[in-house]
């Protein structure tokens, strides 16, 4: 590498003309003006190779999916997204692969209206290892957090679960080989889609809210927690992916109570708000499921259709477990 | 691990109360407000094992090191530190680790008023990598940007400069060993002081800054590049760091002009600022060196006394290159 190296790789594949109004890559600092009246969001996620993708991912999917998933913690939040920033630890230089990961990555930040106004690029790491932190606004007060469950709230989900955990499990040998199963799953693991929209409807409408990163259960786990509730939740109400079509029961079960990587939101709205949730869905072409409710005390409980508790062991996916690893 | 592995590790060492109106770690996002009539700056680095830092770096250090690198950042920008994210991916959890690297972070956090508001935790990388995002904020059309430098502009160094460079190159035998002078030289490389309330002096005086990371030749080029201008430095105008005394001339000069992790600051300013900037550094008890003159064209010229040309062959530090780590 030349003296330039790290700067004209940025230049060459990361830079992109910023937005009026705002200083992107090339500064020491990004300058950016959130609007009056609204709050800052900024969620960050570090991805590392061989524990949140394999070696061999499609560089423009794995571009996509790296922004997706820090776009989703802002559509939890009911933040409109700002801008965002990269840094990017690469055991060599590529230029194919850097090629197709800036592509992926910057389509979707231009389809989100999220620039990339800062990053940094390095070395020393054996794999790729990315960080990604992203910048959203709500309006104050707006903002939809985990501890705003109250009792008495609807339980939601949006969408569809248990896709992305089946593809995981398909391609990690943990299914039998299934190709038509496999095909249909993939993209829901490779490629999940921010709910951005549907964060922004639901600030000022919803109260608690968070994206299904770890699997539903955790993940209301952590609503109900810092809410200081309990909940039920119906097995039968959760939305199936139709890639769970004929398989076995638990497994079933299991992709929808615990599977990761789903990037649905899961919130909780007074019951009042049931019907302008029910046409939000229609306008959005999105699946909106009631599928429990929050309750009083402490605990979170998976009812069958007769109302009985069922046991269930997995609940989600722990960062440093000795689980297979993440999507 | 538990299955709450993870959650328990950013409570245990990474959750502090959030200052008033901030939502901090643990929701989807952190909630920030930044002042009206404000911008926000932000910045993003990435530290890897065995390329930014020692793989026995003294974790505490590190801390500090990892939040004052991106807080230098802040200050060559002239904003005023709001908060601060933190991923951090560990081969393993190591307990008396975490306790060092927290409680170094949180001491620079607090005493620079830039409170950690959300992180990540993970691991898979054989190594430790960090990414560390700050965020400030610098009243509108005032912040120090690298584009600002006009011709005729004095330029100025912060500080004294060449220390970390001489620490760095005795730590690895890069010179004969001279335990005194890695004594004076070490707190330097290991523990370097953003130039916080200067950059916020400057906003609105000044006209372009950079923080010195890579070397004052390299990071002054990128204020010309920006800025479309030429500069003359002169060498003898520049300020050495006590502990460059009896070294060979040849390693002070490549010391003073292209040694990094300086983390003081470069800036420009109209002459008539002279005296504000001579009362500044009064007020501040910090040296601030008057080194050179920016001029129309393009270059970098280096004038010794005689205002005779001095040939540079190493101007500064490349992130892959193949040049010895970085400290």
């Amino acid at each position: 590498m030349t003296a330039s190296g790290e700067f004209s790789l940025i230049e060459r594949y990361f830079r992109r003309p910023a937005p009026s109004g705002m200083l992107g890559v090339g500064d020491d600092c990004a300058l950016l003006s959130p609007a009056q009246g609204c709050e800052l969001a900024v969620s960050t996620d570090m991805l590392v190779e061989g524990r949140h993708f394999f070696p061999d991912a499609d560089p423009r999917q794995l571009g996509h999916k790296a922004l997706a998933v820090n776009l989703s913690d802002l559509a939890a939040m009911g933040a409109r997204p700002l801008a965002c920033t990269l840094a990017l630890s690469l055991p060599r230089v590529d230029e194919a692969w850097l090629q197709g990961f800036s592509e992926g990555f910057h389509a979707l930040a231009k389809e989100a209206q999220c620039p990339l106004v800062g990053g940094d690029t390095t070395g020393g790491a054996p794999g790729v290892v990315l960080c990604i932190t992203v910048m959203g606004q709500v309006r104050r007060h707006q903002a939809l957090r985990r501890d705003a469950a109250r009792v008495g709230d609807d339980i939601w989900v949006s969408g569809t679960l248990g896709a992305a955990d089946i593809a995981l499990r398909l391609a990690q040998g943990r299914l039998p080989a299934d190709a038509a199963r496999l095909k249909a799953a993939l993209p829901f693991l490779q490629c999940p889609t921010p709910r951005l929209k549907l964060g922004r409807y639901l600030a000022g409408v919803a109260h608690a809210a968070i994206d299904i990163s770890d699997g539903l259960l955790q993940d209301l786990g952590h609503i109900l927690k810092a809410s200081q509730c309990a909940a039920d939740v119906w097995l039968d109400a959760l939305p199936p992916n139709p890639v769970l079509q004929g398989l076995p029961p638990e497994i079933r079960q299991d992709a929808l109570l615990a599977g990761g990587d789903a990037y649905e939101l899961c919130f909780t709205a007074h019951t009042r708000r049931r019907e302008q949730i029910e046409i939000l869905s229609r306008q959005l072409d999105l699946p909106l499921s009631r599928v429990g409710v929050v309750r009083r005390g402490q605990g979170l409980r998976v009812l069958d259709a007769d109302g009985q508790e069922i046991p269930v062991t997995r609940r989600g996916f722990d960062h440093f477990s000795d689980n297979p690893d993440h999507g």
